[in-house]
């Protein structure tokens, strides 16, 4: 297997990205080999710092333009035909490699997967996913930030792109979905989630749970749960910046008592680089986005997440769920 | 000043409401009453508990119903005529107290003010606010739940009247108010924020300092933070789970560690009851809605908010901020 990693996506590529990967395949002795993308030298340079790197695992593909992260997506990857995210994905599509990793802008890498690789049959817009730490676990939130003004029958095939993703990479059987909402109760609600309510409780090979409110997310209610993009990266994001807050105000009072305490370790369920980044669901091929502050961590383990999803067929069970349509569905 | 408080509202009525009751009184010297509202038998056998209460400053007005938390708001304020929501929020529209607080059905306490108060002129529907804590202090998010599929210019509505309370309950001179979105960029988001973004850039003596990223809010980038209230319902909600998630975690593991460390006054910042309800903007009275859990502390603190809000003339000053029409406005 050969995953495609962006090398120059990260605020500190490729040296992140670099150091991420060599970490990843000193981790295992299968048969996944990492092609990094991006800039030859500047990756050799950074190679270079490892001199017990895997060389014979680690490609180099070169690309020579970088998409910043203040560019407007649309023309950037129209423009950079040469940029380590156009390129990447293009890898992807033509079969060279089985999967794709990018800590670069996420509307560049989503645009560029979008165009070249297409969305699988009954995906209107592809969601982006974020495991979110629960008291039980894990719970996958999509969409996340991708898409903005989402359809009620949209929120449906989140639903079974999540419930899918929960099967083969949470391994979790039969996964509860949740349709985040602000009351329990089925009157409850705008107006998109409302008829959204009403469509997943037809949808078949789905255990739709009912609403969830947001106090009920960390308490491990659901395994998947749907919102529309706008909600749910307004709460992701506040997830992250909240568990700073706690965490800062904790280590200011441990310091003035003299106490030791281990924070990092206690709070590691929650943090995000643990997770590996985030899966771009319903495109064909396997794609991963990772934070543009992500640590090496962060990319070895979405270089893991990606290896898992190919090794567990994601898309092709992605593909034969959303090939069954959704009854009551307003797509045609 | 008389401030009307629904006996009956909470999870532990009507105990709690007189333990609130009886502590905000004995805090003060100056001319707040307290009229509990709700059975006169159970008020009375509650008050007996408290010996030193001042009850030369505590009256008892009847009223034989109570809305129950299941019940629709709709049908329960016309049916229970003589419930302690419709009768406290009848006491305010009479004039014969200054403000009324519930701890009772969010829905029964927002339909009796709406239809019994009304709403300020320029208000089309009044939003509930929460201050919320950041690392800077606090910050008013609104709207926290009453209003699902906002218009625009609604949201324009939110920060004017943000804006007032700011200035009058946080003391805030000029606050600088926040589009709750997901990017900082004017050009982000869905379709009602981006022409909110445009209505809110136009509209005089409002401090708009563009939108603001849900890890922003903690940081305390605004003041005063705008968002519909399918949104902010649910981060409010999510903001005291994962609170909770964090200490409870930090709990386990200190009382392993043998750590004497008193999370309580630790974190009491955040901690909801500390902050005193949620006022109800925008309609012609104080109104101040407490979660149905609050503790005696709550009830208390939402007394002294009330009390402030009289005092501040805060429904007058919302008045003529909301008599200048908004620029750009939709409205007639």
């Amino acid at each position: 297997m050969r995953i495609a990693l962006d090398a120059m996506g990260s605020d500190r590529a490729p040296a992140v990205e670099v150091e991420g990967a060599v970490g990843a395949l000193l981790d295992r002795d299968d048969d996944v080999r990492v092609v990094l993308v991006g800039d030859t030298g500047r990756i050799q340079a950074e190679l270079a710092r490892f001199p017990d790197a895997p060389r014979d695992r680690l490609e180099i593909h070169h690309a020579s333009e970088v998409i910043e992260m203040g560019e407007a997506p649309a023309t950037a990857i129209r423009r950079k035909r040469d940029s380590s995210i156009v390129v990447g994905v293009n890898l992807l599509k033509a079969g060279e490699v089985d999967a794709f990793i990018s800590a670069g802008s996420t509307g560049a890498v989503m645009g560029a997967s979008l165009i070249t690789l297409r969305t699988i049959p009954g995906v209107d817009r592809p969601p982006v996913g974020a495991r979110i730490p629960t008291v039980a676990g894990r719970c996958l939130a999509l969409d996340v930030g991708a898409n903005v003004d989402c359809k009620p029958h949209q929120l449906v095939q989140f639903a079974q792109l999540g419930s899918v993703y929960a099967e083969d990479m949470l391994g979790i059987e039969n996964p509860r979905v949740g349709l985040l909402n602000i009351g329990t109760e089925p009157e409850k609600g705008n107006e998109v989630v409302l008829e959204a309510y009403g469509l997943l409780q037809k949808t078949q090979h789905l255990n739709f749970i009912g609403n969830v409110e947001g106090r009920e997310i960390v308490a491990g209610k659901c395994d998947v749960l749907v919102a529309d993009g706008f909600v749910g990266n307004v709460l992701l994001k506040f997830y992250e910046s909240v568990a700073g807050l706690i965490t800062g105000m904790l280590r200011r009072e441990l310091n003035e008592a003299g106490v030791q305490l281990d924070l990092d370790r206690i709070f590691r369920s929650l943090d995000y680089a643990g997770i590996g980044g985030a899966p771009l669901l319903g495109v064909n091929g396997v794609v991963i986005i990772c934070h543009g502050g992500s640590p090496p961590l962060a990319i070895r383990n979405a270089i893991g997440v990606a290896a898992q999803s190919v090794q567990r067929r994601m898309v092709e069970h992605m593909t034969a769920r959303l090939a069954r349509p959704a009854e009551g569905s307003t797509q045609p």
